[in-house]
This record gives structure tokens, sequence and C-alpha cells, in this order.
């Protein structure tokens, strides 16, 4: 029997996640505006199969104390769909994830783009929903006040019903080109969606054709109760954030069982969580190479975000000490504690700790091909995971080396393609192509 | 000295905006989503060294009575930014002009995607500024009504003014990369907008360096008061609609002396009335094309376009004979006196004057390389134009004629360029780069 297969998103901001990583040796510290970086990134990914690249984005410049900011290469970069269309381009097979605002976008524009870069991809477009939680957005959209979190989620649920819908505007056949007759298409596989609820009106047709996929592949990476119910009603892909395998395993049977409840098929649903990449020639060089990039992120960024995370002024601290003892404070509990337990497993000074948090403090693999498979491996078998979304440490080294050699092992063990199942996201990722809800 | 040159666009929706275009012999009636197609036609166009490719946009299926509709390749097309960013990538030179709305679009995200679009292209972005006058569209965007002409005026003019501000949020110089200090940029470099006006409240700064070009070209096509004044005011390329060379002298004085008023030089807004062209072996050969293309136009939709151009019925009348006596009406007299004079000049049936106006009314230039440069030659030196925005009856072939026969004629005469003066939209145009209003 065929082993279970790996799915392998990639996540980037252009130069990394890591703040660190734009001045890692050998990284393109000008990548967030240099188109040739993204395409060599972009045909890596490609070459070592990957089922899709997604685009993280925001709505703001981050909403970070200005010591920190100015330190991040996250403080800007493209505009996702302009990026990905352009990507789509020189590149075949590997789908292209776009991050869209349910909070501050039209439900008509949203599902105009999306059409529009899955048709002009073959089929390649996924949308990454979400509500932004970034309050500095809502001051760039004429809001005075962000939108509260449920409100938010009630509307993420009528927007996705409305662009769904405006999806289905044409039947599948709907365009006749007819020449002879003169009739470019039957005006009796068209429909309006004449929709009206809490947040929107949109009347419709959509003006765009039926995208290839029927809809473009549904991503969404909420973790809070609302945002799993959403997901279990309606992704295809789930970007989670699953700090252990333990936590995995927990949160993938949530997830599957809201389905099983909802009468929707388990393998309807991916689910990936986030992961840097640490490749090394052996565990030890792993581990250096990440001490290496920890070890750029500046004092004030890294100080600052023990701060946060413990609740306590770190920076009075010996930064080449250990973590002195922290009393209780109104930070929640289970940070305290998890930042805590970190220092005492990998033995951290003050100062790495800080730069381990500054840097990215998520899952992260750390190792050689052999050791990052079996962890995968073990992910795959146990239900932690369907896969990953894999975070870069520093490009173009971190994604090459993960190329270059986990990608082989994966594919010697039997559990990663050697080439794509087909020529859209969805053959990739083993999904149905949706059928209209209007037309048979 | 050197003569004054013509600057030329190309108008496009993908398969013709000419409603008998898909059925010409040799058409992609399919063109609306075939990318393949628009590489051809934009590397066509780059071939000739056009200035730009002027992407229309609608933001709903055009409100034409279900009879015409469904005859016509307008219904559905690409959206502007996705397939405009992917083109980038298959040129190098030719400019790329989106028409994005300020009625139904956030600043903060058209700020974001021209920025985006203009360093994915290296300086070759333009916005077609446009209010958006199908009232359908307002149903799309949760409006019940349309937004009356002269707020949609004051909007647009606030929303410039943000727009522009956003692509100021950065000095050109603030990215540092300093990779020895750690300092990704300079916050001193950066501005907030805090816009509050009448329609807009948008705080900043845009999470974009600033364009390549400082701003993408501006660009408009407004023809009534508010929308000259705004273009005097603003516009650095206009979309003229004069369909005489008379109208066009008259137009082009009133919009100079407009911007005379302001202080503005005149060299810094070209005016490019649109055109079609029909370029034959001998002028009876492009009168011949033109008559077949024509001919195509479906007798419903010709037929229901000469009805409201003459504000009567005119379905009763003899299609073969000549147009009968018109009472006066409604319609405007001047609309219906330019009917009854077109058949009047060119001898048409009632058939072949409603295939006119139900495919395309518009000015035509409609000869031979030699005949049609003589024309172009003589709106530009008489001040009736800066150039034209051209549109091609029928694709591939209406636009290959232009560039393999009008193209070298109108450079032999030395009024066209044979390279591109430089790499971006505004190095083509001749236009400065704008100056940062916050940064020297």
């Amino acid at each position: 029997m065929a082993r279970r297969q790996l799915k392998l998103g990639a996540f980037m901001r252009p130069v990394s996640l890591h703040t660190g990583a734009w001045r890692y040796p050998g990284a393109w510290p000008d990548a967030n505006f240099n188109f040739a970086a993204m395409k060599r990134f972009v045909t890596t990914l490609e070459r070592g199969k990957f089922d899709a690249f997604f685009m993280a984005d925001h709505l703001a410049v981050l909403n970070m104390p200005i010591e920190a900011l100015k330190r991040s290469q996250t403080v800007t970069s493209f505009e996702p769909f302009t990026l990905l269309s352009a990507l789509s381009v020189v590149t075949e097979r590997i789908g292209l994830v776009a991050t869209a605002s349910t909070t501050f976008d039209a439900p008509y524009h949203i599902a105009r783009r999306f059409a529009s870069l899955d048709h002009i991809s073959g089929g390649r477009a996924g949308w990454n929903i979400v509500t932004t939680s970034n309050p500095d957005a809502a001051l760039n959209f004429g809001l005075d006040e962000h939108v509260e979190h449920g409100e938010r989620y009630r509307r993420a649920r009528e927007f996705y019903d409305v662009v769904t819908g405006l999806w289905d505007s044409f039947a599948d056949d709907a365009f006749l080109h007819d020449v002879e007759s003169g009739l470019f298409f039957d005006p009796d596989r068209m429909r309006r969606i004449d929709h009206k609820g809490e947040f929107l009106s949109v009347r419709g047709p959509l003006n765009i054709a039926r995208p290839v996929q029927g809809w473009p592949v549904i991503v969404q990476a909420g973790a809070s109760e609302p945002g799993r119910q959403l997901a279990a009603e309606t992704a295809e892909v789930v970007f989670a954030a699953s700090s252990t395998i333990e936590n995995g395993r927990s949160f993938y049977a949530d997830v599957k069982g809201r389905m099983d409840r909802l009468g929707r098929p388990r393998d309807g649903l991916k689910i990936l969580p986030g992961a840097m990449v640490f490749v090394g020639d052996t565990v030890e060089d792993a581990k250096a190479r990440r001490a290496r990039v920890d070890a750029l992120v500046h004092a004030d960024s890294a100080i600052a975000a023990l701060s946060i995370s413990l609740g306590v002024d770190a920076s009075a601290f010996d930064p080449d000490g250990p973590l002195p003892p922290i009393p209780e404070t109104n930070q929640s509990k289970s940070s305290r504690e998890r930042v805590i337990e970190l220092a005492e497993r990998e033995n951290l000074t003050v100062r790495q700790l800080a730069q381990r948090l500054g840097g990215y403090a998520g899952l992260a693999f750390v190792g050689t091909a052999e050791t990052i498979a079996d962890e995968m491996e073990e992910w795959l078998e146990t239900e932690a995971s369907d896969g990953f979304n894999l975070v870069f440490p520093y490009v173009p080294e971190g994604l090459d080396l993960f190329v270059d050699r986990v990608v082989p092992e994966l594919q010697r063990r039997g559990i990663f393609r050697t080439e794509y199942e087909g020529t859209t996201l969805r053959d990739s990722l083993g999904l149905p192509r949706p059928s209209n809800r209007h037309f048979a």
C-alpha cells in the first residue's frame, strides 16, 4: 500500500520571517523588492516539488517598537497578488497562495483577483483567508478602532460564502465562443448571487469566468475557537501553529473531529504546521547555524521580545548569565513557563534566549537530512500533521540545503512526490474540484 | 531641430473593444482568459516600441440588454493587476497601465498594488484613475444607489492626494540594509500621512518602499468639466475621446489652457485620444476590412445601439435601405445629428449604420500606412493631440499590421522612437520623476 504523502508549503516574506536573516552571510538584504530574488526562490521550491508558495501579508507597517522595527526586514515587501501573478509566469506547477483579508477588502475584488490569478496560472491559486489581527490596519482603512474578534469571524464566514458564490457565477461551459451564430456565452449558464447579509450586500454576477480549479484552494490559519470551527467548515489547508508534536496531535484531532461532526471527509483538509528548518552536515552543524542566525538579532529587539514573553523588564539581567528566577506576573503563565523551560532545556544565556525569541521561536527542525526526515515522518505517521508549511531561516542557502538534501531523503522514503501529480494546486494536494452550486 | 514625437498607447480588452472582433477570421475568441494570447499581444506592442499597454476594466458585468450582452466578448476578462504583473515578466520596456476605481476601492490597497507593480516591472506602472460610471458596480459593492457624479470627483481628488502621499511614505534612501550595524532602514526617513478628509481617513505609512518611478504615471479619461479640471491638476496622460480633429484641438487647448492657469508646464501632460486603426494594402482594402468586422456585429446588438443613439425604435426600419427621416426626440440632439451625419457621409444602409454603432463608433483611422501616418502627423502638428491611445479592431492581425507597417512609416518620418529612451514609463513619456513631499 502506498504510504501517506507529505504536503509541503513554503511560507515566506521575501527575505525570511527570522529577523536576523537579512544579516546572515550570503543573504540578499534587498530581497523585499528584488523580483529576481523571488524568482530564484520560487523556482528552487518548484525544483523541490513543493506544493505551494504561501505569501504572508500585512496591511500596515508592523506595530512593533521603533527600536525593533528599524532592524526588521519585515517592515515592507511586495503586495501578494502582483508578486504571485508575476511568479506564475516563471513557474509551471507550484501552487501560489495569496493572503487576503476579509476585514479590510471587498468580496467582489477578492473573488476577481483570485479568479484571475487562477486563470493566469492555469489553476494554481490559493486563498489564505485572514481576518487581520493587526489593529494598525484599521487605521489605514478609515476605522478608528479595530473590529472585534467575534465580529471579524462572522464577517469572514459571510465573506467566504459571497466569494465562493461569485466564483460560481458562470457554469464551466457557459462560454460558447460560437463564431458562426455569434453567441459568445449562454446567458442561461450565468447567475447573480443577490446576496444581502449581516455585513455584505453583493449582486453579482462576477465578470470573470469560473476559475480553472472551480474555486482556488481555501487556506486558513486561525487557531482560536471560531478560527478552528471556520476551518473545519470551509478550509482545505490549515496553516497550524503547533509548537510540539503533542500540540500537533491534539490540534489535528480537534479539527478533524469537527469535520467528522460536519460530515466532511477528513482528507478534504490538509493540516500543515509552520516549521523552520535548519539543515546541517551534522546535528551540531545545524545547531551552530541556528545559533549564528539567532546571534544576528539585535540586542534591542531581542531584549524587548524577552521582556514581553516574561512580563518583566529583562534589560537589567546579565546577558551572559543564565535566566534569573522570574516572579509571577500578569503575563500568561503558560507563556512565561514556556520561556523558562526553553532556557533550561537548551542551556541558553539571557542573550541567547532573547535572540531566539526576537528571531523565530516557533516549531523548528534542526539537524541533518536524516534526522529532519525522521521527525517529519513521525509527525505524518502519528497524525500530528499532513505535512508542513516550511519557513527558511535564511535564503537562499537555507532553502537550497532543504531542497538538495532533505527533499531527496523524503522521496527515498516514499513519503514525498518525485513528480507533480497534475497541473493544478488541487491536483498536488489531492483535493476535489468543487461543483458549481448552480450548475451540474 | 528634433520633431515633436508621437506617444502611443494601446487600449485593450483582451479580444478587442469592437464587439464583432471575436468573430473575425483569425481572431482568438478565447483571449479573455488566454494568457498566451495576451503575451503575444504585449510583446508585439513592445516590438512596435509602444509607450504603454492600457488595461480597460469594469467592476460589474456590463449593463447592456441580455440580447446584446450574450454576443459580446466584453462580458468578462482578466483583472488588471494580476494580468499586468504577469505581463511585466515577459516584457522589458513597455509601460503597464491598470485601471483602478477611486469610488469602489481603498487608497491603501491601490497605493500598495501600484507600488508593488512598479517595483516588479522596474518602473513601468501607470494608474488610469476612473470614478466608475457603471451604476451596476455599486450593487456589487454594498451600495443600493450609484454615487453621484460630483461626489465621485471630489472623492477622486482626495483619493489621489492620499495615494500619492502614501507613495511618499519612505525617502528613496530610507532602506540602508546595513548588515554591520543591523539597521535595516532609517526611521527618520519614514512618514505617516495622518490623513482625515471628507471621504477618507488613512494613517500610513505605506508598507512598501517608494516606487521606482517615485509615483507611477497618473492617467485619466474624464471629459466632463470636473474631469477636465482634475486632469489639468493631476494627470500626466489623458485618454481623450475626441471624435474629430477639430474636437481634438478644442479639447487640447482647453486642458492645456487649464494647466497654464495652474502654472503646470504643458509637456507634463500627454493628451492621447482613443483611435481605432484599420490598416489595408489600399484605402479601399482598409475600408473593406472595417466593413467586414462591422458586419460581424449581430443584428440584435446593432439595432439596439442604433435605437439608443437616435432615441427611436429602429427595429422597424428597412435594414437594407437608407436611414429614414428621424423626428426630434428626448435623445440629445448632438448624438442624433452625429448619427444622421455619419449615415450620409459614408452612405451607409440602416444595417451598416447600426453595426457601426454596435461595434465601435469612435475616432478611427482607415487607410494605408501612409494615409494613417499623414493623419497622425496632422493631429500632432496642429496640437490636436500628443499621440494616440490605439484600439485594434481585431487581434492579432489588426495589431500586427499596425506594428509592421504604420510604425516604420512613423519612424521614417522622424515622429516616433526607434528605441526606448530609457527603462521606465516616465522615461518613454518624457515625464519627470516626482519629488517626495517629505524628503528632499
